[in-house]
Parts: structure tokens; sequence; C-alpha cells
């Protein structure tokens, strides 16, 4: 299951950025596993890792090697975490690191390796191994590529994830495709399970890193399917330098503002393709004491299986949301000031159920593929946006069943 | 579905506590759902309650009458939990206490009203009230007597939960009796989904109240079905005062531990009894830097969706307790010191599958009803003992389909 309908967009050309891809049979033949992305000499790579202390090998050596700089490639496998592997693990990452350098006549270290996929088995590093010229001599800088990628990152995936957008920086275009991948295991703590950005723009290194922090953390870092933080999450965002320089602060604004546009794109069609998704959920906090605290209700609401399972049911059970927000870590938690509302309809206000409120009016909401749940807090003036789907029975059956 | 054999013991007489029971008719006819409890003049009354922020009208005024003292009556309903009701919940619930009041000639403060069912729809008080008298009129200490009350109480529940113990205080025999309720929106803080203690032994208001805190902080706050903490949760110990005093050490440690006895079990009871449980499990975390670290750990395991859906499959994926581990809230998580055993199979050692460890025998364990997980952190000397149950299709099929 998924909500809405699929779209992959038209992908322009990023000046700098190649795409190669293959199938190698990592995991099963015949599936597109393995894909290489090249960026030019020159560009430069910030990224965000997962916080999971049981990080998988190919993330210790990605952030290694990124320290390093003068990254060229990044080399992607799907059908396999690597993590949970130990000592082994990281032998393995290092070696397919060593093997696509040796190909591309580059040193290990400007390879990153990002692998996803089932946790514990070892890398099957052979045929990895076996699938880099047919990736490498793929590389291309078309739309074409990017979808390829976008396939070639996918597990339990349904879709192929993309998102583009340009903005103008003192008359010059600037372009940002980014490509990413999730279905479950999906709380995002720093980044998600791969998502892949990249500009021609030309930033520097430290504003890079910090306009990917910024935008992972209202994006990627602002959903949920199921509430588990992999072990192999990771978000790159690439700046090849062939367009206009970013370094003003009207241009930074201007950057910001489209490469948001494109993480947050990324990271609701996470959510629209969540585990057995037949609901997308906007969970908006408005009027808490700070944003950590708008965030704590937002995922306490979005984590809460009763309220999942009654988005499932197109129940308008709003005493689930109630209760919910009402075990939320919130400190001299003043109910009778906060107000629910499902869509445009007010649920909830002075500690009960609204006067207004009708089963039918909240019915009619809770029918709709797309449900925005909006919880006023009435303590402050901090926000956040929560993004989530519900739970069902597919998502049991994709999880009692399926080990990748 | 439940976990292991139903089980309801013989419960002996408490000297000073009598039960009544009625069909009243709150939610449907034809099912027991109104209890009173009776305790004689000069008990002393004990509870602990939810910290949900929506707590429910009857927590409220059950908190209110019980500070008043001289508590007579536990007037008890399920099919309707009134709450989210605002002001004329609360009105409703007084107005509950006020016809039992007058029934028995007490006062309406020597009555604590408890309701557990559905959240939001008004309390059928005229219902209540009607079924009143023959509650009262039934009214005895026998044990079948407990064993009505006990199914009296029930919503989602599949089984009547009791237990009893005996401990030996200065040559006298001193009796505990409990019953509970609860199967879903299952995470107590501070009490559970209604527990009724009662024992004849004769204790100070204040040891009889950290007696119950201390009980209940490692029975009931230590289960979780599905992380959902209930609007309605209340817990409450009765000493009636007609056998020993326990006020030595020597007879604190002996009630104490018989007390803990029959709070664990009755806890246990309602997770066998988890909504869609087919598995029991016990998370046992070790050599923590704190009790809170060790909780936290636990509870991260017991919440994650991957792992319950992977223990209702009976599947070994142990990557996604490795995975739920290292996403606890733990600061300068060394994972090299982590051990997880599965049963008596270890799992994960040196930060990553242990060498031992075979697919099959990882299997035999998880084709287990009941499994121990245990996680060793290798960073002091505290631990917690958490129960939970796993994620299964009928989970979601009684939380999509059903209201109360």
């Amino acid at each position: 299951m998924a909500v809405g309908q699929a779209y992959f967009p038209e992908m322009p050309v990023i000046q700098g950025v190649r795409l190669g891809s293959a199938k190698a049979g990592i995991k099963k033949p015949g599936r597109r596993d393995l894909v290489v992305i090249e960026v030019a000499e020159g560009s430069r790579v910030a990224g965000t890792f997962t916080r999971n202390a049981f990080c998988a090998a190919p993330v210790h050596v990605a952030r290694r090697h990124l320290a390093h700089g003068g990254t060229r490639y990044l080399l992607i496998n799907t059908g396999n975490a690597n993590a949970g592997t130990g000592e082994s693990g990281m032998r393995d990452a290092e070696a397919c690191c060593q093997a696509l350098s040796e190909l591309t006549g580059t040193s290990a270290e400007a390879v990153l390796p990002f692998s996803t996929g089932v946790i514990g088995e070892p890398l099957p590093v052979e045929r990895l191994r076996a699938g880099l010229p047919e990736a490498v001599s793929s590389l291309n800088d078309s739309g074409q590529a990017w979808r390829l990628a976008a396939e070639g990152i996918l597990t339990t995936d349904t879709r192929a994830k993309g998102a583009t957008a340009t903005c103008d920086i003192d008359g010059q275009v600037v372009t940002i495709n980014g490509i990413s991948k999730g279905s479950g295991m999906i709380k995002p703590n720093m980044a998600t399970m791969l998502g892949f950005v990249a500009t021609d723009a030309d930033i520097d290194q430290a504003l890079l890193e910090s306009l990917l922090r910024d935008g992972v953390d209202r994006s990627f870092n602002c959903i949920t399917v199921d509430s588990d933080t992999s072990t192999n999450d990771a978000c790159m965002l690439i700046a090849t330098g062939r367009s206009a320089r970013v370094a003003s602060d009207e241009a930074i604004a201007e950057f910001r503002a489209a490469l948001d546009r494109v993480l947050i794109e990324l990271a609701q069609a996470i959510i629209r393709d969540g585990e057995g998704a037949t609901k997308f959920i906007t969970l908006d906090v408005s009027e808490a004491r700070s944003r950590q605290e708008a965030l704590d209700v937002a995922f306490t609401v979005a984590h809460s299986p009763l309220v999942k399972t009654a988005l499932y049911a197109s129940d308008a059970n709003w005493g689930r949301i109630l209760a919910a927000v009402g075990r939320a870590p919130v400190e001299d938690f003043d109910v009778g000031r906060v107000a629910i509302d499902l869509g445009d309809v007010r649920l909830v206000e002075n500690g009960g159920r609204a006067a207004s409120y009708s089963e039918q009016a909240g019915t009619t909401v809770m029918a709709q593929e797309e449900i925005a749940i909006r919880i006023r807090l009435g303590r402050g003036d901090f926000t956040a946006t929560v993004w989530t789907s519900d739970l069902s029975h597919e998502y049991v059956s994709i999880n009692a069943d399926y080990r990748s």
C-alpha cells in the first residue's frame, strides 16, 4: 500500500554529478541493487548520519572517509545493511571502497559506502565487486540515470522517490536534485535511511553542513513510520560548484528555501510509502514552550499504536488522540488550555470534547486519505510539524513475514 | 488471543472486605459491568493514579475523596471511561458517588469512583444508578464474589485476573488478594488500568502508601502492551487491620515480599492477556548506570513495532533487537560492551552478532510462547525487568474495529 499517486519528477542535469547502477544480485537476482554516484573534482560534500549507537559498518567508514575530504564517489547497495557485523563488516565496507577506487583510479578514502537491507548478515562483497564495472560504465548525468539510481536504493519501498527544485541566485539558475529511500524502521535521528541530494551551486563546506543540518531537522527528522531508528540512516548533500556561488545572506535564504522544499518532499515521500500506509498524517503542534516540547507531543501522538490503528480504521476515535497528548512528556500540563482539531473539525477544547463536535463531522475527515491533526497547547510560541502514517494489517504482514 | 492457560486462583476471604456486582447495561446488556467493593470502617486505603494529563473525571474525584479519608466504598464501572468529558463528567462521577452513599448511609466522600471503557462518551448515570441496588445487595466476602468482581471490571480483556498470597507476621497469617484489568492502552505510569488489592493486615497510612508506590514501580509500571498510557489508570491498596500489625522492619519485609508477588502476578496477567498477544516477553536489562537507564533501554525494545512483529512471527530477526537497543536514550553508549541473549542463546557481543550464534538456535527460542531477552549494558550495577507482548494482526483488528 501507499498513499496518493506515485510520482517521480523529470530530473534535470546537475552539472558535475553522474549516476550509474547495476543488478548485482546482492540479495536476489534481477533487482537493481547497486548504485554509484560520481561527483566532479572540487565538489563539496556534507553528510548527516544515524545516531543509533549500533550504527552500521558503512556509516563508520563513510564518516571517516568524509572527514578525510576529496570525496569523488558514493557507493550504495541495497539488500544488505552490513550492520551488526562487527570487525569483519568494517573490512567488507573498506574492501568495496577499495574495489571502486581501483576501477576509477581514485583513493579508497574518496569513496563513501552506504548499505541498506537486512541487518546482521555478512555483506556479499564478491557479488558487489562483480557488479561495479556495469555500474561505472553506465555513469551519466541524465534524468533517467537519477531515476534508475532512485530505484536502485529501494528495499521494502514500493516507489522510487525523487524531488527537484531550482532557485535564482544573482541571475543564475541553481538546481537541486534529491533521491531517498525508506519505508520501515523509519524514525530518523539526524537523517533518513538514505537520502542523496546534489546541487550545482558553489557553497563553502561549513555553510553546506549547516544548511543540511537545519534542513534535515525540519524534514527527515520530522517523520516517523514506526518509531524505529535505523542503524544505517544517512543523508548526503553534494555541491558541485558549477553554478552560482551561495554566500550572501540573500542567496543563502533563497537556496535554503529551495533545499528545504526538496528535503521535505523526499521526507514526505517516505511517509506516503510507509510500510502498509493507507493514510498520510500531518501533525501540527503549536503554542508550545519550546520546539522540543512541540516535537515531543507530535511524536507521542505519531507513535501511538492506538491512534495509528484508529486512523487505519478511519475511526474518529478522538479519545485516543486526547489520551496520547495527555501522556506526552510536558511539565505542568494544563489540559484546559489545549485545543485539538481534526482537519477543520474542533475535537477538544476546555479539557474535553468540544461542544461543537459531531461524530459525523469527525468521520468525514477520518475518511480522507490525507489528514491533518492540529494540537494547540496554549503555553508558548513554538511549533513543530511531524508527518506519519497509520498502522495497518499490511504493516504487520510486511514485518512478520519479511527479512531484509 | 492470550498467552498461556487461563487461571483464576481460589481467593480466600479478606476480613473486612465485601464485594458485589451487577449487570447494569452501561454499554450493552447482559454484561457484568458494575462492581462495588465495601471496606470495613477503620480500614486504610492507599492509591496511585495515572499521570496522563487528560486524566478522567473519576480519577480527579477518587483522588479528592481519598484525601478526605474515611473511604468505605469503591465503585467501579466498565463500558465507559468518563474521560475527556470535562465539567459534566465531574458532575456525573459525583452523582454516582452520591447515589451509592444514599443507598449505604455513608457520605459521598466515602465513595471512590473508577471507570473504564470508551473515552469521551457521557457516562450513562441513570443506568449505573439503577444497577446499584443489585450490586449492594450481593455484597459478600466469598472467593466467588472476588471472581465476579474481577469479571465485572473487564473491557477487551479475555480473562479475569486475580492473585493471592499469604505471609506470616508474628505468628499470624496475613492474606493479600488482588484483581486487575487491562489489555490495551497499557503503559501504566503510576498504576495500571485498574488494580484493586486488599489485605487484612494492620498498616499505618504512610507505610501503606509507600508499600504500594514501591510495589507498583516494580510491577504495573514495568509492563507495556502498546506504549499508550491510559487516562483512567488506578491501583488501590486496602488494609482492613483485622489481622496482624505490620510495623517492624521484619514484618514490613515479609509483607512487602508477599505484596510484590501479588502485584507482579496481576501485572503479568495483563500482559498475558494483552490485546492480540501470542507471546509473553520478559526484558531483563542489567549493568546499567541507573535504574532509569535500564528502564529506558527495556521500554525502547518493548515498544519497537519491528521487534514486536518479529516476536509475533517467531522470527529470530535479532538485528531488530540490536537496532532498538542502539537507539535507546543512553549517553556515551559503547556497544562493544553490550551482550544480548535470547533465552539461553547469545545473540550479540563485541558490537555485533555473537560468534557462537546460529539461526537454528535463535529460531528454537523464538518458537516458544514465553521468551526472555536479556540485555547486559556493561556500564554499571542497575537493573530493570519489563514485561510486554507481541504485535499481531489481531492487535490491529481489535483496535481498528473496536470502540470501548
